[in-house]
């Protein structure tokens, strides 16, 4: 358990709990995979986000559980869909379900966590917002992913393009969580628009640090192998930057947009993204979004959960794994 | 369009426009293979049951088209993900998502048109029923497929689990799609239950009478190669009569438990299987859902749609793609 959750621990060992009772199922296929993907942990950012912005309005464990169990079994169906798409076979340092079970059960696993989670919100049907913005999520979730994919490769995209594609595929769902977990217990928009810019803000810094610490982390740490981006031909903030303002960029063009890299080639491309300063660059932004987030917790009573939050938006940068 | 669709042409082609305003989106990815799908085709069962089971109280086409459009957007879905399942490379005739752009789209595009599902239920937060209802369906196809893939190639699986398997897959989307119609325009249990269970009844008629056209049907018709389901291990009906009364068991279930077969063994197991008198013992059992279906609808109020739905379950068996 992270040091920052230390006063939602009970709170959070309630949500691991009610996962785990939510993925047993008839048939032992389903419970195997979805156990799998629960014991491969994971920071559980999203329910820790939910109970925290709940603890800004009479925060009543029975009626943001849900909504908590909820956001992870969403990102829980997007990261094993994600893992049909990137073909990577490791993640978190664990094999994949994709790796152990094919991307047939993957798919299916995806839709089985998805529609579970469905279920769940139902719990909240006095509570349109919190239906209204989780479809309305999901709904870019995929299309951040599919924006992805279908510009792999194109080494035109923009910083604006890579930007819109991250709020899809990430901050959304950060922004929601810390959005949704007071709306559960009854806060107004005074409280819960703040959360969510705070949320959207430090989402982006977390997405964009992902993408930082896949070109510098040790493969231990990250528990997958570094430079996976690249070889997939996703490009990355630091890459668009690299692109522009390495030394060699015929010779970058050249490298990221070959399909198969060795690891020779990977590694070439990584140093030059690197001497770049494409990483002091893409932190920096970072950074900003780190500030944005800090200021829209001014907006929320000053209870000591709103340093918690502080101290969490800093380690979106800070982290290294 | 299907003839027994003509009393409610203009509703069908008002759900079609509303699947089609849906799928436009800003990413020419996402439009295009949406897009794709919508002009593949299908049969639009789903939402011609909705406005069927609709007409039996209070019809009224604004309360029902966001429902029709939301089951025709979970059963496409549910097909874009199943052809990341099981390789096939046509479908109706046509490419696949899959064949044209590959797995991980197709698992992105199957959660997109899920998710924008979801978005159009939000509009029912007056009738938690239908919410509650597609929720726990949707976890039931993702079941169903997930054990269709998990017991391929096992040849000791009996009727009960093939039955079970195929209301998970199909029959309890087409339940819901004849219950839910009426329910959104504020029908009581009295019309929405035996609805149910005659989209039940048809719904497993349906998806035994597809099982038995894989196996008889001409390719043309179809519009994918005939014996797919054995190619792929799935085990059917027919071919769980056939293991248990045909003439040459050690043949069948070496040719069924081969994972690579030519042509001609395909050709060879249906030949066994159709010798064995599976195809009549599985019609047969189709018609005892048909005959179900249809004693249910004499709880309903007898306007001219419940002869409309008589012939609609006629169809169900009668059918040749």
């Amino acid at each position: 358990m992270l040091e920052l959750y230390i006063d939602i621990k009970d709170e959070l060992q309630a949500v691991e709990n009610e996962l785990r009772k939510i993925v047993q199922a008839k048939y032992q296929i389903l419970t195997e995979t979805s156990t799998h993907l629960l014991n491969a942990g994971g920071k559980r950012l999203r329910p820790a986000l939910a109970l925290y912005g709940a603890k800004f309005y009479n925060f009543d464990m029975e009626k943001v559980i849900h909504l908590a169990t909820t956001l992870e079994l969403i990102h829980m169906a997007s990261l094993v869909h994600d893992d049909v798409v990137d073909a990577s076979m490791t993640r978190r340092g664990k094999p994949t379900v994709k790796a152990m079970w094919g991307n047939s059960i993957s798919t299916h696993i995806g839709s089985f966590l998805f529609a579970k989670s469905a279920i769940l919100i139902s719990r909240y049907e006095d509570t349109p917002l919190i239906f209204e913005v989780l479809s309305d999520t999901s709904v870019q979730m995929a299309k951040g992913e599919i924006i992805q994919i279908s510009s792999s490769f194109d080494i035109n995209q923009s910083i604006k393009n890579y930007l819109y594609r991250i709020k899809c595929k990430t901050a959304l769902l950060i922004s929601a969580s810390a959005q949704l977990g007071a709306v559960a217990c009854g806060a107004g928009s005074d409280i819960h628009l703040p959360l969510r810019r705070y949320g959207y803000n430090i989402g982006m810094a977390f997405q964009i640090t992902d993408d930082i610490l896949d070109m510098i982390a040790e493969q231990r740490q990250l528990g997958k192998p570094i430079g996976g981006d690249l070889r997939q031909g996703i490009i990355t903030l630091p890459i668009i930057y690299a692109l522009k303002h390495c030394k060699d960029k015929k010779r970058l063009v050249e490298l990221v947009t070959k399909v198969d890299k060795s690891d020779d080639e990977v590694n070439e491309a990584l140093e030059i993204v690197k001497e770049s300063g494409a990483i002091e660059y893409s932190f920096d932004i970072a950074q900003k979004y780190i500030m944005k987030a800090k200021m829209e917790l001014k907006e929320l009573p000053d209870i000591p959960t709103r340093l918690t939050l502080g101290m969490a938006a800093d380690f979106m940068c800070a982290r290294k794994f």
